[in-house]
């Protein structure tokens, strides 16, 4: 764990250090890549036998070693806990309603010139979603990603996710079901992200891919951008805890564990104005840390990531600190904060206030939990409805209305040497 | 020019070809661009000046080699033709008047169980917008781009553009000056994408980058999606005309040509149920097409890239063969062009009947031209001013509405192995 304070002389270099690191993948994964979505375009479920049998141990070959059909997404659905199939509920319908507010309004008007202007949103054919095997099967990550789809109106939603050795995970079934996921392949990695943006004779492309994965998911879809959509360029992920002296010190703490137990690589940053509430919170880490199952995972990216930066004004400089980070989770656990969030202007998604733990952003707040990372919140957002849909402009002009605008479009033709679109319009004037 | 017919027995085979067919670039270009940006990102200022000696033939030195001052701009823009400068300045407005109206609305409401969720929007603090030089340097792509980081709120807009031999092209200084850019910088090519991405001691880096350009271009935008925003990936411009016989053949003629004329790989396409009008629109293109001083382009694209496409069913048979080619734009030269827009799904701009050449949205409708090519209309969306912003999700919640929904957060989160993020919350329960 990193030790800053604002006051020492070489704090601008080594915060701008912490802020240009990105603790992201290499060239050596992105050329891996390139070979294996070659190899899927060329020869297809062949080549998706050929990986999962080598990657995941899992042979390819009768119709359910290909897909798990949907009755068995649904008996896992039933077999669930009843206390956690009303959590898994919740947090769908809380989704749900968050995400139909995203719905665009579509456009339509005629303005002064007599010209009709608008813009129509429709859905994407098919939307492909990845989910992770093994320890980062969430059935929370795929209501995130399925739910938004879903209240787009994508018709066809397929889930590809890795089966190995094969074994799948029932919670995330469970969640398909609820979901109403209606495709689930078993296949991973850059081939199966290969597979939807390509297509196969089994399995039939989409236009849009979404979900998180390993570095090799994130280059694969990194690599397919313009040939499908893409929800973002995810990086491991991080939270950035803004506290002053007056919090229990534990709260802060498990909020801080809770993005290290995620990956060795995420990143837990605490800014307060308190040194004795920074060490407090700094020895509750430790003793919380040594509980926990995950504590291997969670000790790594602590000793490995963590950061606490003391500061002097915390109105005055963690807004500022913060924007520059432009982390995917900003919680802001002081008595006023909405004063800190009208100065913040990078973040993924911010938690208000002392009772608002970002784990119930993960689960059941109801927002998207498929947020930014890497200072991406600078210019990116949130998965939503949009991600799915997309939006037809259209124009509509009467021989009147062209009168008044058609004039000035001519001008600018000629002007930019484009004699056939002068012509285009001057044709059609009277 | 090809000509298929939906009635032949081939028809199939031959229309996937057609879909199937990118006319985009290859590796090479990618592995150059790559060695660019990597040079860019090592040697800043030198690498750029290097570059823009050997491409450009343009000796960066003094502070006037490197950058356009405003003071330039203000006096192309002055010494415009006053017809030129109106038709600028409609197109100005009109664009803008389209764009504010895309502002997204902001959300905040506390829901059933006491939960204060919301959506905030803002913009990037920096855009960097591309123009090409020499033939394809339009102020009318500068306007598009430019108009919606403006009312997007940007705060610092960046233009990067080649000027050969240190020739720049002054209506598109004219342009800038209108729009309000902040910075004009005279380097081109992946170089200059390289810059805005990662900054240099002298042009300071940006969040999103737009704008057309060449084949390099794209792809330095590509591999750099993700370091900062992008527009999109674009490729050569199309049109699909679809127009029954009682259309002027030399109207839809002078449209297909207004395509073909941007570039020896525009794609121009007609799609028709009257054989006699189809071979009158053929002819009329060859007439109006020696014509055209842009001839040599128009007639290498039309030759290459050129379709007609015979239909024995207009009303039934187009609009399917439309959403599998989702082209950029759609003319619905028909009498009810409300019929067929009905079936429209993947279109990147619709121009409703026979008084819409698609010229008008490219100057001064008002929706953007910036839109989808090569059937990415199937998943995105032309520029808008949402292309500049990203939203902030936030969530607040006191005791009593995390007693109301933490329980299902924990019983999730437990299940999912996630020890610390169920912690997070059972400590803050009463």
């Amino acid at each position: 764990m990193l030790r800053l304070r604002t006051s020492d002389a070489d704090f601008e270099r080594r915060f701008a250090r912490l802020v240009d690191d990105r603790r992201e993948s290499d060239g050596d994964v992105a050329r891996a890549v390139t070979d294996i979505l070659h190899d899927v375009r060329a020869r297809g479920d062949a080549a998706l036998a050929d990986y999962t049998q080598r990657l995941d141990r899992h042979t390819l070959a009768s119709d359910t070693d290909w897909r798990i059909p949907a009755e068995d997404c649904r008996a896992a659905f039933e077999a669930l806990d009843p206390t956690l199939r009303e959590a898994l509920e919740l947090a769908a319908d809380r989704i749900t309603a968050y995400h139909r507010d995203q719905l665009p309004a579509e456009r339509d008007f005629t303005d002064d010139a007599g010209v009709r202007l608008g813009a129509r949103w429709s859905a994407v054919d098919a939307a492909g979603l990845y989910v992770p095997g093994g320890r980062a099967a969430y059935p929370s990550s795929l209501l995130m990603n399925a739910i938004p789809a879903k209240v787009a109106g994508v018709e066809r939603l397929v889930v590809v996710t890795p089966t190995p050795n094969g074994q799948s995970n029932p919670l995330v079934l469970a969640a398909a079901h609820l979901a109403g996921v209606d495709e689930v392949w078993r296949v991973g990695g850059a081939q199966a992200i290969g597979a939807l943006a390509y297509g196969t004779a089994r399995i039939a492309p989409v236009d849009a891919v979404v979900g998180p994965g390993n570095a090799y998911v994130a280059e694969a879809k990194r690599q397919l951008y313009g040939v499908v959509g893409i929800d973002m360029v995810a990086g491991p992920s991080e939270i950035l805890v803004i506290a002053d002296g007056r919090n229990d010190p534990d709260w802060i703490a498990a909020d801080l564990l809770s993005q290290a137990e995620h990956d060795p690589a995420a990143q837990s940053i605490l800014i307060t104005d308190d040194a004795a509430f920074a060490d407090l919170v700094a020895d509750a880490v430790d003793v919380q840390c040594a509980q926990l199952t995950t504590h291997r995972t969670a000790r790594e990216s602590w000793d490995a990531h963590g950061v606490i930066i003391l500061v002097s004004d915390l109105a005055a400089e963690s807004p500022v600190l913060a924007n520059r980070l432009a982390a995917e989770h900003v919680e802001l656990a002081v008595d006023d904060p909405e004063a800190l969030f009208a100065l913040l202007r990078h973040a993924g998604s911010v938690f208000l206030g002392r009772h608002t733990p970002e784990a119930v952003g993960d689960y059941v707040a109801g927002p998207n939990h498929v947020l930014p990372t890497g200072r991406r919140a600078r210019f990116a957002s949130g998965l939503s409805v949009l991600d799915f849909m997309k939006r037809t402009s259209f124009i509509s002009l009467d021989a009147a209305a062209l009168g008044r605008i058609g004039p000035a479009a001519i001008a600018l033709a000629h002007a930019e040497g484009l004699p056939a679109h002068a012509r285009s319009v001057e044709l059609r004037l009277p």
